[in-house]
This record gives structure tokens, sequence and C-alpha cells, in this order.
């Protein structure tokens, strides 16, 4: 049973086997398709590109990270088509980070944490390695979340500096004793007491963004057994070589995002098939981390 | 078309035309169903329990909050009950309040407005008032939605302060300036200005949790023009005798949300069939709150 290892160890152990500190986004967008799935309903197109990136990438990603936004939009059908997508890379030993940032309090986080991290299919709670959520309505909130963490394997990744332009507007407030996300780092070291893996990471890690580097470091320093999710790579602005803080002696504690630049490469490469033109992407950018790493 | 009116105009007449300032919670969860209804699949139970509260309370509540994560619960299934039970409170003129707390940027933020504050049905949107939403990300985070109330005449309730014990912990940190609450509370004022309805508030409303008054007045003075969506009361311990603060001189300005206290009302009282129930507990909470504003 895979859960029996926790989700730290199954991520380091993704990144050594196949020597790489790639996330790639699914974040389908059916106005921008490959032109073999653009006469397809939405259910059957979500699920065909989420399963024909999944095929692509599998021997090049360390995980994927479904944007759960982009099924919604479809409501119930998309919801079904998220489902399939998870299963899919489960099946093929993919680890599924599922982007929902959700947050809420008491029975309402756990629900979502039942629906999201559970083990009854219908929701895709099964096939998910680990979820994104938002740090806000405080500690007690997360705690159903933390709660699967420790008993049943599954890993976490909390907002802290987000990669967006206004991200600082709360996270980093200009003349605040400490920034609410400096906060939030060194709170993940307690959140991830019950969850510590072989590897040194526990299951609570962060979400940093590569637009801001400087950030990241000081990051590091608060929350040195987190794991890190780091967007904003490519299209936002954020650069490779700035991100070497973020990762240990032996290359562990981080992964790199890359969404568009991975699924719609197709758009760009029209030479070859667009599975390989996103297996192409996908390599590329992996190298291109690995290379960084070891600079 | 409903939409064409500010939703804080919807709101104000909707308290007006029902003498009620009380939103009725819908968090079902299906082991405390109605014995009738308890041998039903997930998604006819949520069905089923959605629009028998809806029909039971639509002449007492100023509008219903569907709690979206106890409808996930239950995946596809579950969105497909959800879009049935947003789509029979519009027919029957009960405003809905989507309680989501989304939050996340650029194109993620945009889809989620779609599927939540859309046209399109499949997804919920076309049957949605207001949204709540989630500020840790920024403004820039936010303007998907906010566009959603300039230009389409729907609501949003802005976490601000939350009625957790943990609440304060990253929104009202002691030593800090100003407390993120009390800013989130400034900007609402700023993310309002394009949606002024002829009542004089806006449609980015706040969430401001009864079990901190003090805290009311305070977001109250940085935000007069906002509708401020209050859960907390009964259950968690808030009580509406020091809502005050929250109203202006009409009684306008504010909803205080209850939730197993008035569904959930069949448990305690049985000598009655199970929706006369929750409209007695929905009438008693209505005119409780009443008599609290008049006094």
């Amino acid at each position: 049973m895979k859960f029996d290892i926790p989700f730290s160890d199954r991520l380091a152990s993704s990144i050594d086997r196949k020597e790489s500190r790639l996330v790639v986004g699914i974040d389908p967008r059916l106005d921008r398709l490959p032109a073999e799935l653009a006469s397809l309903d939405p259910e059957e197109a979500l699920t065909r590109l989420g399963c024909g990136v999944i095929e692509a990438v599998a021997a090049e990603a360390a995980a994927i990270k479904p944007q759960i936004a982009f099924f919604e939009r479809w409501g119930w059908k998309g919801w079904r088509a998220l489902e399939a997508v998870c299963k899919s890379a489960s099946e093929q030993e993919l680890l599924v980070i599922l982007d929902a940032k959700r947050g809420d309090i008491g029975s309402t986080a756990a629900a979502y944490a039942e629906a999201l991290l559970g083990e009854e299919a219908g929701p895709p709670g099964p096939f998910v390695d680990a979820l994104t959520i938002n740090p806000y309505l405080g500690s007690d909130s997360l705690e159903p979340f933390i709660q699967r963490t420790n008993e049943g394997g599954r890993g976490l990744f909390v907002l802290a500096r987000t990669s967006n332009p206004g991200g600082a507007e709360f996270q980093s407030r200009p003349g605040d004793p400490e920034p609410v996300f400096l906060q939030v780092a060194r709170a993940s070291e307690k959140w991830g007491q019950g969850s510590m893996g072989d590897c040194g990471f526990h299951g609570v890690g962060l979400v940093v963004g590569a637009t801001h580097p400087e950030e990241i470091s000081r990051v590091r320093e608060c929350a040195p057994s987190a794991n890190l999710l780091i967007p904003g790579v490519g299209a936002q602005g954020g650069s490779v070589e700035d991100l070497g803080p973020a990762f240990d002696a032996r290359g562990l504690g981080a992964v790199v995002n890359s969404s568009r630049g991975v699924v719609q490469a197709f758009e760009k490469n029209t030479e070859l098939p667009w599975q390989e033109a996103v297996q192409k992407a996908a390599r590329e950018t992996r190298l291109q981390l690995e290379s960084a790493l070891t600079a």
C-alpha cells in the first residue's frame, strides 16, 4: 500500500529514481487543445488531455499537479474527469499533487480532507498524494489535513509566499515585525512533526514562488525540514538559476512546477505529434533544472 | 434578468421583504439525515435534503449558504447535487451565497470565477448570487471575482476575521501595526467601488465571526459600505445581542448565518415532520435576530 510510506519519502524516491525535480502542472484550457482533441465534449477532452500528458511526462516528472479550478470550470463532468486523471497518474506510479488551495474550519475542513485526501473514490481522494492548502484561517483549520499526513501518508503544501505580483500585500507587509509568510514557514515545522520521513523532510511542505528568490532563502532558514513546491518559473518570470537555496546537498527539499511551458508545448512545436512535443518540453525542463542544480 | 440589479440591492430587498437577517447554512451530513432520506444514495440524499431545506426556509431566510465542501465530499455526484440545490433556490427567488472560500491567481482565479459565478450551467454559476473567497493571495487574485460584481451583479464575501479559535493566528497577530483582517476590511471599500448599490452598500462584503463582537465594530469602522456575513452564532458561541454594530439605522449591512441550529432541528424536535421542524427553527432564529436588532 503506497500510503504506508510517508509522502516525503515517496517524493524523495521519485526525485532520485527519475533524476527529476520537475512537477508538471495540468491546467487544461479547452480553448487551447491539441487539434485532435478539439472536437470532443468537455469531459472527454479534459480526460484525454490529462491522461495524455501523464503518459507523455511519466518518465520525466517527479509529480504532476492538476489544478482543480480548470476541472471545476466544467462542473460535475469536470470533477468526473479529474477523478479519471488522478487515477491514471496513480496507476502509472506518478505522484499527484492536487492544487486545490482549500481552507476552512472544523467539520468543513474535515469534509474537504475527506474529498481530496480520503479513501473513497467518487471524489479523487484515493489517488491524491499531496494537496495544496491555504493557511489564512489558522492552525486549527489545518488539523484535519495534517491528520492525513500523520496517519495517512499524504502530503500537504501550505501557501506561504505566492508568485503573483500582489502576493506581498498580506503575506509580506512592510513594517510588520515578522512577515506572515515566515510565520507560516516556521509553523510548518510544528505541523510536520508527526510526519517526518527517513529522508529528513516531513509531510507539510510550503508553496513559495520562484519570483522571489531571496524569500526562498528566508523560508528555508525558518523551515529546514519542509519540502518546497516552487511555481512561477518560466511564464511568470522566475529563473531556475536562483533556486539553489531551496535544495540540500543531496538535491532534495524542493520541486519546481511548470504548467503551460510543458503542457502547451505542442502549440509552438507543431512538427511533432502533441504528446511528443509535451514529452520533449518536459525532458528539456527537467534537464535544465538538473543542470542548474549541479552548477 | 435578476443579475441586472446589484447584489447588495437584491440582498437589501430580500431583508426588507422577509424581515429577515437570517442566512441558513446548508452543510449536509449524510450521517445525520432525516429518517425518510436515510436510505437514499448520496446524490439523491443531498438533493432532497438541500431542496427540502430551501422549501422549508424560503419565507424565513434572506438567503441560503450551501457549504460546497459537504457536496465535494461526494465527488462528481455531490457536484451534480450542488447544482440542483442552487437551481432550486434560484427558482424560489431565494438568494444563494455559495460558501467555497476559493482563492488563487491569474487564469486559475478566472476559472474558479467562471465555475462559481459564471453563466454556463453544469457548474452552479448561473444560480449563485454571491461567493465567499479567501484574500491571502492579494488584491490581484481577487480581480476575476470583483469583475463579476462590477459587471455581473454578483456579490462576494471576503474572509476577514473567521470565527474559529485559531482565527487570530495570522489574521490578528499581537504586535502588528495593523491586524491583517482590518487591512482586508479597508481594502474591501476599494474592491467594492465599482459595485455600489442604491442601498448604500457595495458588492464586496466581508466574513466576520460573531465570536469576536469587538472586532465587528472595528471592521465596521474600516468598511462602512461592506455587507457583513456573520457566522459563529449558536453552536460556536457567538451571541446575537452583540451584533448591533454590524447594522445601520435601517437594520441593513449584515446577515447572520445559522447552519446546524436550523437544518438539524429535526433531530431535537422529533414530533414534527422534518421540514416543519426546520421551518420552525428558522422562524425562531429569524425572530430572535429581529428582536435583538430592535432592542
